[in-house]
């Protein structure tokens, strides 16, 4: 495939000189330049210092009295492995004033991260206790990984961080989905040779494919490879320099190794300083009226090779520490009680000579750090301006700005029509993309084609880099086929400030799950701070949804990503199973007005029934389950028993039951009910939308049988429901992890849910509670009836390979 | 690192020109065999004829009259792009005697599988229903993707199959399962384009790096780059060739590429000959005494480029179809409906020539179609004889041989110690590892040191080729940090007749969430066929718990993993919470013996307290739950308030809560119970171990107070319990998504778990349902006591970021 003629080929070739990138100094550092990166040392012998001191110490800060085995903590955790670039990004930040922020990817590297937002002062701008004086740095010191006090991983409690590297894999999708839409900005991200082994990390790589250098901004990857892992070697880390160079030059990158131990200031700053000019160059080229786009442009990233643990103690025991696994984390772990693990640890902090930096002394007696007690002011000299400042970067905190929507009651159908709401959904989200000029994408695992959500290519693109297909350029649509990609880019975009929509088969959305719960972990944590600002929510559409998959068969049905959802904090869950176009209409916009929710819609690609008017649509939407009179009988006043849909199938299939009944057991008074926000459901307070008791009995009564077709496992709706009086007169259908490849209907009897299931389940239950009208012969009969017609049905299933066609009609009611 | 002296170094290094392995055909084919290969290709034109048949006509299967659009089926599921390969396959297994199997990724690519098991008579051999013969193919035809009858997804009905392609990315990592410890075994394993993109497939290319040659077998990975997935480009096909080369060469690889379309036969046959000699030259090496073994072998594997869609029709309404993504799946989707659609598919079908290879008239009067009535016998000669058939390949089906288990009681404690149950499971998995030469695994995403699982490092090492160090060589643990791969191979390995266990961190187990679904609904088809023999467990422990990573912090508590297991099979599905570490070596023998379950254990490293004696730790697992009547009031007789734990910490809070009871309100009569089989818990009848009405009651009683203490998500016990009577009495505790780097103690507090909690809602509930000497005034007191006592062991954790110690002694009853 070749290019358009309107890109420049990338001319630099894929031969052996290439796949590793060698570098001519001179033409990447000035000779002055080489002063000035002794700030960047003394910058990092102080954090080094100040991460050592937090990991090890609960007193005794700035080592103003002799070191006792009393000042060392009892539980330590973290590593300080972070200095060396985070001390680089602050220098290649000043000297071309580029907007950039670091994302980092190893776990417990939270010392060093708070180290420097303690120094350039980002962590007194949002948590006043921590000033740059002796109250400070003994909080700092103390508190960190203390009850109570910042946790050895960066967390949303952590200034300028968009991501936790508590569950390994997604620094890098998450970076990409920063930079998106972001066109000046450079996210670093560091990813670890740990982390690098995951499967989201591993296809993470080709983000750049979707990276148009016209319209966003750019990740500098750093591979920090310094060669093990808790007790062992790293994959990454046994690889050597010819296998990384092609490996990543394979995936698109010109590949830099920093290595250099006796220099590495100047190799790492170099580096950052070519990686810088080939990242400008591209943008430039993409970017200039009188420069042609680079086609299949390879963007630069770098491979850290330093030892494990370096600057820290060389060996303990007769045994190395540095460059071994030894390293990991906490090098001397008994410090606190063993005598030689002590002595090396107070060399250690002692090697750092902090005296010769600062005047402690001053310091001890009231003087600010950040002025003229420092000794040597060099220390201060990298760190840029407050504007630039890492942990200061409006991206991270406070960059939203809500989304213009259309009205979707525009978009809304009459009642009685049959329609794909994905359709709609389409046609809608097409309006948003119009209306909102890049700050919303669509992120797809799957093609919007095959979840029939196409309409939106009447509007725009893919954006996809390397095709030369006009259908793949300068759009809002990212398909790419790994959830874990697409969850990794949303995070990131959403974080920083916009909002994208992530439609998914629903099966396959649960390759996400412990993706969702790292971020609902990670947004928890952020909206209880004072200093975060609003973001909008993530939003998922489920559709494709299980019971419309007869034909991909059970490897295709799969609703579990609601059962890890529902487990989350309450305020931030939001899961809607609209039943038809409109609500579905109505759902999304109230969806993509939210802020800092999780939001789930469930919702079906086929055609289906309109049930409800635009107006009905809306209430019942803001009500979240509401009486379906149409269906019930005299409007639902009084009943016998309580039919309740929701999701879409299954609500056909209640509707169908009551129509049965109503003419089979016309003496038997059926209430059928739609509940469209499941949150309505658990026990009074326990959630934002659970209703309260009489509302609650006021839809489900207080003593009447109650059969409850769910469109997911039911464990879902007996969980939320638990603590609900009285729940023992609910009978609840749903997947009962049955199927294969067969038909619509016969997806519905094979589990349970069909509407001659839920008639059946109707009459018992109103014997059950004593219906003397419908007992003995008529309810044995009437049931052996649906009995009947369920076997009759499949026998023509199974001859004609389809449903009858009777049974998808919308039933009318008199 | 240099290598160990004991290894030859490979010899070819990185250069351009060894980026892609070109060949010298005349060494890789004998002049005489490109007459051979006329048996391929017509082994393909009846299998692409067979495979376009089953996708398309649900009658007329041999054309014996002519086609109309009655003949067609009005759903149209599958593709036949996989003919090519088998059949090469075939010619290969045929040439060399060489025993092979093949898993393919693709999803919907079952017709050309069974089209090629039909012919070769895999399908009659396990589906006699399937004859070489009229009726067979007749029914092969119609019954393909129809109700009952074969789904467009190979699953576990289909012979040789050990991997559904359903939820794309897992095929290369089963595949690498499946060839550990089978020396002479070669999977050839399909990626396609598609799936390839998956973060699962991205990093289970380094699979190779843990295959030792001179023990195990061999992957022969082909990558299927046929450019398009079901409306777009893929990344692999939008990638050049050196791009490809530098990217699988960087992963370990000699890549060729086969995409010389003119003689397609030619170039995969001399391909797979050269993939095959590298492969056993390689084993060669490890396993001669003569000769060195090569360090970091570089592995073959093969980058097929073919137009997709090839073979069936050229364009449709004067769009192309081959080689775009209108050949996904279902080239002609409206062949039943559309005049130009239907014509094509005539051509298309009769393009083949099918009469003009098999006798159909012969056929159609009953004839068998594997003896005198094809015309053509070069169809069938490149056929393997019985034995070496990939469809009757013992390994995929009837493989397993049980482990030797070592009596679980030799390595029980005495009552009161206080113990790690991963330092007592790992003593034992050393010993089951002795005791069963390679025939036993440990896949671990974690370090088996950070679960305290390192005894057995005592009699085995890691796994690990890439490096020189020994402690990485020859064992029986992998350890990458990939939950997916270690899934994968853990699949691959159990399918193929073995055993292993999957250590996890608790929280990051549910990374594997929709694997363990997609493994699940595997098995269950399988264990329905008739043909099928068992296969051992999968076999996972979640260690690391929540309750004890008050030190990671929040992103390592998430025990949601067991939300979506219970959802599963019943039959299938076994979850063990084993209290101490007795109970957890009955448990872990229990499942290291069970057949074709997926067994969840969770349990904790750190140490605890031995609560039973060995025979009590026996008698109390085979029940599932029991009373505990050392910490019961009279034994647990006649209890006005039962206590239930389920889960390590939860049950000591639940001991230590009975302890306070029984000293500060003596007369509530306290019961408490301990859950160690979680599946005990759900109505009568819905899991084999669900404990019947009265032993349920025996228990938890019919109408007392119960408070239960659960180790996860309260969601979890609220829906297996829902549907037991009287269920308005269960106060359910457990983790409720509250959490930070904080102490084990106010892990427990901050959820409402502590015992001071268990006691409080203990005197509520009793109170509630009447217990009179408690009611008013001394309730009252007794809870502000307890609450006052949280209060003030929070302050205590804040001012020492400590627990206080006596909180973890073990109670003492008199």
């Amino acid at each position: 495939m070749s290019p358009t003629s309107n890109y420049q080929e990338e001319t630099t070739s894929y031969s052996r000189e290439n796949l590793l990138i060698k570098l001519d100094y001179a033409h990447y550092m000035k000779p002055d330049e080489e002063e000035n990166l002794k700030s960047v040392h003394l910058l990092q012998r102080v954090t080094n210092y100040l991460a050592a001191a937090m990991i090890f110490l609960q007193d005794n800060a700035l080592l103003l009295e002799p070191l006792t085995k009393d000042h060392i903590k009892e539980r330590l955790l973290g590593h300080w492995g972070l200095n060396l670039i985070y001390a680089h990004c602050n220098y290649l930040i000043k000297k071309h004033a580029t907007p950039m922020f670091l994302v980092t990817g190893p776990g417990h590297g939270a010392p060093a991260i708070l180290a420097n937002l303690f120094l350039e002062g980002s962590l007194e701008k949002f948590y006043p206790d921590y000033g740059l004086n002796m109250q400070g740095i003994t909080k700092l010191v103390k508190f960190f990984s203390w009850p109570g006090g910042f946790p050895s991983h960066v967390n949303s409690e952590v200034p300028g961080q968009i991501h936790e590297g508590g569950e390994l894999g997604y620094a890098l999708s998450v970076s990409f989905g920063a930079v998106m839409d972001n066109p000046d900005l450079i996210v670093t991200c560091v990813v670890g040779d740990g982390e690098a082994e995951t499967g989201p990390t591993a296809t993470a790589w080709h983000s750049y494919k979707f990276i148009d250098p016209a319209e966003s901004g750019a990740v500098l990857p750093i591979l920090h490879d310094n060669g093990f892992k808790i007790s062992e070697e790293t994959i990454y880390g046994t690889m050597d320099d010819n296998e990384l160079g092609a490996l990543f030059t394979g995936f698109g990158y010109k590949v830099r190794i920093v290595s250099d131990l006796e220099n590495i200031d100047k190799d790492l700053a170099a580096s950052m300083e070519w990686a810088y000019q080939e990242i400008r160059n591209i943008q430039k080229h993409a970017r200039s009226s009188d420069l042609k786009p680079i086609f299949k442009p390879r963007w630069p990233m770098l491979i850290l090779r330093t030892p494990k643990g370096w600057t820290g103690p060389k060996t303990l025991h007769g045994q190395p520490i540095e460059g071994s696994f030894r390293a990991h984390q906490v090098p001397l772990p008994h410090a606190r009680t063993d005598d030689e693990e002590f002595q090396l640890l107070d060399s250690w902090l002692k090697s750092y000579r902090i005296h010769e930096l600062i005047d402690v002394e001053k310091v001890k007696n009231g003087a600010s750090i950040a002025k003229a007690e420092i000794i040597d002011q060099r220390v201060l000299d990298v760190i840029p301006n407050e504007k630039l400042r890492m942990g200061s970067r409006k991206e991270t905190y406070a960059a939203y700005k809500p989304l213009e929507l259309p009205d979707p009651r525009e978009f809304m159908l009459q009642k009685g029509e049959i329609v794909s709401s994905m359709s709609k959904i389409g046609d809608y989200a097409a309006k948003v993309i119009e209306a909102n000029f890049k700050r919303f994408r669509i992120f797809s695992p799957d093609e919007l084609v095959s979840n029939k959500l196409d309409h939106v290519f009447e509007v725009t693109n893919r954006n996809y880099q390397w095709s030369s297909r006009t259908a793949n350029k300068g759009g809002r649509v990212l398909e790419i086929l790994s959830e874990h990609t697409c969850q990794g880019w949303m995070q990131g975009y959403t974080l920083t400030g916009r909002v994208s929509l992530f439609p998914s088969y629903e099966t396959f959305l649960g390759i996400i799950t412990t993706m969702m719960i790292q971020y609902a972990k990670f947004v928890k944590m952020g909206v209880a701070t004072t200093w975060r600002q609003p973001h909008g929510s993530i939003n998922y559409i489920e559709t494709s949804t299980l019971w419309r998959q007869e034909h991909n068969g059970f490897s295709h049905q799969n609703p579990g990503f609601l059962n890890n959802l529902i487990n989350m904090k309450a305020y931030l869950v939001r899961v809607y199973l609209p039943p038809d176009a409109n609500c579905f209409l109505s759902t999304l916009a109230h969806c993509l007005r939210a802020k800092n929710y999780i939001n789930l819609m469930i919702g079906s690609k086929q055609p289906t029934p309109v049930w409800l008017s635009p107006e009905e649509a809306e209430i019942h939407c803001i009500a979240g389950a509401s009486i379906w009179q149409f269906a019930s009988t005299d409007s639902g006043i009084d009943p016998d028993v309580v039919l309740v849909g929701c999701g879409v199938e299954v609500t056909f299939e209640v509707i169908a039951a009551a129509h049965l009944l109503r003419k089979d057991a016309p003496e038997l008074r059926v209430r059928v009910v739609n509940v469209t926000d499941l949150m309505i459901l658990p026990h009074e307070g326990t959630h934002p939308h659970a209703l309260d008791h009489s509302t609650f009995e006021s839809l489900f009564t207080n003593d009447k049988p109650v059969v409850f077709n769910f469109h997911g496992y039911p464990s879902v709706i007996k969980s939320l429901i638990f603590d609900r009086p009285h729940t023992d007169r609910f009978t609840v259908f749903g997947y009962e992890e049955e199927g294969t490849t067969t038909t619509p209907f016969k997806m519905l009897t094979a589990n349970g849910t069909s509407r001659f299931d839920v008639a059946i389940a109707a009459i018992r239950g109103a014997v059950h509670t004593g219906h003397h009208s419908l007992l003995a012969i008529r309810a044995h009969e009437l049931i052996s009836g649906y009995m009947h017609q369920i076997r009759e049905h499949e026998k023509y299933i199974e001859k004609y390979g389809k449903d009858p066609e009777e049974l998808f009609k919308m039933p009318k009611f008199d």
